[in-house]
């Protein structure tokens, strides 16, 4: 093998939504070793363009792949909706989207995610593969990312927000909500709530956590000797990274690296 | 002299809120020509580290340099309080801080601004410097920002924000509000309704505007041949930068170009 077993994972994300994902990639894989990149120095992806989401998630994977691990996660919805086709490693490279996709029984199906994600059309283009009659509402909800940034979980502005967002899934009659950005399952007991208890509400990382296992078992990478352990990079601010992050990993942050 | 009256004058933000300082210059300068730079591929600053504000704002003040300008003016809040002093060049740079300051004969002067600007302290020592005396409120309002990006002007979630932000600054009895950020002049009327007759908001735009002009006659710099004209860079999404640019600026914008 290339790897071996006991080589690192890489997790990408633009800041610290991929600390969501992250989060179930440690649960699910305990023996594992990780490395989380945060691009916090060009944070957010989600109001920018193809063209330099493709250029940053390229530059990011560059990084990860030097350091020797074995596998990426794109674990940010803009990267993996907008650039995940465009990398070309020669380790496997995990998003977020294709494990969710297989998940859906549903047919009445809403979409809540940043800007760049939902016109990308890749949620939309892949469920329709599936499945080809599901009637899909792709919401941006660009404005829960800086709520859920500045820490305004349970805040008026975000019940707020949330209620002016999901308008349009209720109104579609939607049974299925996917959260496709990593910021969103802060907010996803607010959603739920606001929904009300008829309409599932799906977090991708569980299914990217499942995907990633499977990959490793399949490759025979999966390592089972040494404790987990999680490596920091960030591209700025490290304290503020070690400050905010563990609301969004639920555990403390012992330190942060600048690259 | 180095540079011709008729070089254009550099005008440099994060992105889009440095507009409402052109549209001031324009407004005192028609016969100048103007290059406005905006970093939309790095927006925001408001929220980054001392650091990382000081290396984006000397590129983009080197390439403003590169493309002949006879000044520099730093046409935002962030930029200006944290990278205004690390700036080095041949020709003058003028931030949006001091010409405001100048203006203030107020003692109880509250700040509206980015987290990045609020935390730098320098409009603090800044007005300190002049009025010893002088009591300051300093909040910081990231989530106004966002809501002025995102095109929420007149939207229950911001009016709810502006009232969250303002309550410290009624509680001080402030009789002066300084807006120390380029996308608020945006909310500049619902802001002032918010804190009531009795309270001057200033917009730092008008004063910078006076600034450049008395620089340009000390330095006798002032063009007063052709019809004024301004040229727009950008490092992302020139297409999302014609559409949104307009409500800032107050003009369409004809062309953007990528750099």
């Amino acid at each position: 093998l290339q790897f071996p077993q006991g080589s690192p994972i890489g997790v990408f994300d633009s800041g610290f939504g991929g600390l969501t994902v992250l989060k179930e990639l440690q649960k699910a894989l305990p023996h594992e070793q990780f490395i989380y990149f945060g691009d916090t120095a060009r944070l957010p992806y989600g109001t920018k363009s193809r063209e330099t989401i493709i250029r940053y998630t390229t530059q990011n994977c560059s990084f990860l792949e030097g350091q020797g691990v074995k596998m990426i996660v794109i674990a940010c919805n803009t990267a993996t909706s907008m650039a995940l086709d465009s990398v070309s490693l020669s380790i496997p490279v995990i998003g977020v989207i294709d494990p969710v996709i297989k998940l859906i029984a549903s047919k009445r199906i809403g979409i809540l995610g940043t800007r760049a994600t939902i016109s990308s059309g890749v949620y939309q283009q892949k469920i329709h593969a599936l499945i080809p009659d599901a009637e899909i509402t792709a919401i941006p909800a660009p404005l829960l990312v800086s709520l859920v940034e500045e820490g305004f979980i349970d805040h008026p502005m975000t019940h707020l927000a949330i209620h002016e967002y999901i308008q349009p899934l209720l109104l579609a009659k939607v049974d299925t909500v996917i959260l496709a950005c990593t910021h969103f399952p802060l907010l996803k007991d607010l959603i739920e709530r606001a929904l009300g208890p008829s309409i599932q509400v799906i977090d991708p990382a569980l299914a990217t956590a499942k995907a990633v296992t499977q990959k490793l078992l399949e490759l025979n990478q999966l390592s089972d000797e040494k404790p987990g352990n999680s490596i920091y990079y960030v591209t700025d601010d490290q304290d503020k990274f070690q400050r905010l992050g563990p609301q969004f990993l639920g555990l403390p942050i012992p330190q942060v690296n600048l690259c």
